[in-house]
């Protein structure tokens, strides 16, 4: 279900975003339960100049690594289990790309169970009864 | 009303990407009561590898023509209107490009009247009284 | 905090889009309080055919100068917040760049405190206790 979109510089290429895309779904597996299968990301490229971001808002020392992740999921996950898929995204990417922990930023936004159609034009996760 | 932002191939020419944007306003219009003349659309482009998912989650069979519709629009329509509206999305992208249904991947987001400018720094939706 | 997405025309240069982008940016200082350096955008530039409009929705003239403002932000800005700040982004970027302020879109998407991290893989707006 999540529906995963990630924005990055150009200057990364094919194999750095497919390794993020891979460290941020393991991320969700991992921490708030996402089947393994349930996968859909999309990977932006922007030119240099189309990212544009402070350097140290909240005392966060980011760096030209920076990249913005965008989450939207159904609604109804605790705080306890947003604050360890933040850690764990971070921590996955960094370790799979050297991307600084401070570079990754997360934006979640919720719907709901009828919001979704996985192909098929079907809402399944509403179905008829 | 809805913003629109369709994720597609970079291998659909734009004759390709003009005939869904224009099968799934179709489907806004026909099945949720979107007026004719409200046509609001982001279609990007990706990379084959920007575009990442999943081969049969929840039993649909994917393909490389998968494509993402993702729909902005005011809270309130109800889970049957919903269901219409995945329908026709579905089976007018397919009529209209032979893109198979499967394929079609669609997520909505609700927002308020309130959340709207349509132009000229204006609140149309929440107008002053 | 918001996270600001611009959709624009490929054919606006480098030093076009960087104009826009201040402009929004100063708008949300002004009129709802963000903090100057809380500044996140991303700026997607599109082929002409991939930005759709009508062109007279609601009795806005739009031209190929359209653009797209979806800005993400928390929950709870009054309607009165909202309508100045559609006002100053619509005015900022004409006197920025010559934009109309017919060809602004504006739409907002709320979310909660809790569905931001900002780097180093914590939730700095629901911080632990």
């Amino acid at each position: 279900m999540p529906l995963v979109r990630i924005s990055v510089s150009e200057t990364r290429d094919a194999a750095y975003r497919a390794r993020i895309s891979e460290a941020v779904h393991r991320a969700l597996v991992e921490t708030i339960g996402i089947p393994p299968d349930d996968l859909f990301h999309v990977i932006a490229a922007h030119a240099p100049e189309g990212l544009i971001f402070d350097r140290s808002y909240l005392g966060v020392s980011r760096s030209s690594g920076f990249l913005v992740v965008e989450i939207t999921l159904r609604r109804g996950r605790a705080l306890e289990k947003k604050r360890a898929l933040y850690r764990a995204i971070a921590d996955n990417v960094h370790a799979a790309t050297g991307t600084r922990i401070e570079d990754v930023m997360i934006v979640l936004s919720e719907n709901e169970p009828s919001d979704w159609s996985f192909g098929a034009g079907i809402a399944q996760y509403a179905p008829e009864t």
